[in-house]
């Protein structure tokens, strides 16, 4: 059995353990609380030294970390990510696009609005974030208008690692309702089986 | 022939005709200028929508951005790229945590620094890029203190990854002077057959 390492509430985490419901896996959560420090404690660093949840533990011991190489490592040899060379990597662009352009603004806004008390400091930095954020949702939009996944005909786990932030912009201040195709997307997504949301609890 | 959509000095482009020397492939080097604009020109947003070089162009067009997800595609079925199910995941984990934890701070540093003109907006954000850009080399050198390289017995894309902004780190300030581990894997990358450095020209 897997265990996944993980804080309620957080995206990251919750790409982790959808996909292993999708998958029909058996999993056990262990909570680590990001706003106490826990992520940093000696024995967390062991098994991930960056500090950060998630983190997948193989039952021989082995951790891993970073949501997208989980989702690589867990999704491989199935539907959720395509054998095709250029559509695996169609699909991992997506996942870099999402570490580099999407959760840096879209999560973490989320998480200053929604998890923190919002400060000065925060607040000053807010509009260039919410400008960034809305350009990561144009791009999605301009595939997700034409297209009822972001890679294929079917969902991959593209579409689990955009999804996981998304779907709960609004928790950041970051509203949706400029994106039609995104917003198709999010409720044909809802309705995979197996489908669990973001506050499910364990 | 494969075409590489590039900006003089970027460690985002850097690893993709990198890797593209390593393997002994052709390729051709088009010029996309950052500091102008130009990849948000209409023209090369076709070929990546969200606006930023590296791209990877095929031969019979199909277009592939991040350069991660190119350095992947590029490294499948060779040794730069492991085939045991767990190394495999292990390499990705690396490259997400260069997008994640990396790159954001060191080559954003760089860049501040080294090819734009310091302001004091800029330079009231530097010193957390520094303390986030040293996190990100103690997490490294934890590594890189006990073996030749990031994953398995042989450099891997995730080598190719975290070199590239790794080695150029002074240019934005940040001293390596405290990481042998790191300073003996520099070396030994370099050290590599078909190594060019980021200032190569074609
Ligand atoms: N690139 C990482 C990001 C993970 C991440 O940012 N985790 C946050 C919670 S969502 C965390 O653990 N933060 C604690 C810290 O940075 O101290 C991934 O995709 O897994
Ligand atoms: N996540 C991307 C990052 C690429 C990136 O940041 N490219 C920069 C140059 S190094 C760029 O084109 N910037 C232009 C812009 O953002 O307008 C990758 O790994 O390829």
């Amino acid at each position: 059995m897997y265990t996944v390492y993980d804080f309620d509430g957080s995206g990251n985490g919750y790409k982790v353990w959808l996909l292993l419901h999708f998958l029909g896996e058996k999993y056990e959560r262990v909570r680590v609380n990001v706003l106490k420090g826990e992520t940093h404690s000696d024995d967390f660093l062991k098994i991930n030294p960056v500090g950060k949840i998630p983190a997948l533990v193989l039952e021989d011991g082995r951790a891993l970390p970073e949501s997208n190489a989980i989702m690589h490592y867990l999704a491989e040899g199935t539907p959720w990510l395509p054998d095709d060379r250029f559509a695996h990597a169609q699909v991992l662009s997506w996942t870099y696009f999402e570490q580099y352009s999407h959760e840096p603004n879209i999560a973490v806004l989320r998480f200053w609005r929604h998890f923190l008390e919002m400060t000065p400091e925060l607040e000053a930095q807010a509009p260039e974030k919410e400008k960034k954020s809305h350009a990561a949702l144009a791009v999605m939009e301009k595939q997700l208008a034409y297209t009822d996944w972001l890679v294929g005909n079917g969902p991959t786990i593209a579409d689990i690692a955009l999804y996981a932030y998304t779907h709960v912009a609004d928790e950041g201040g970051i509203s949706l309702a400029d994106y039609p195709g995104i917003n198709r997307w999010l409720d044909r997504f809802a309705s995979l089986p197996n489908y669990v949301p973001i506050t499910y609890h364990d």
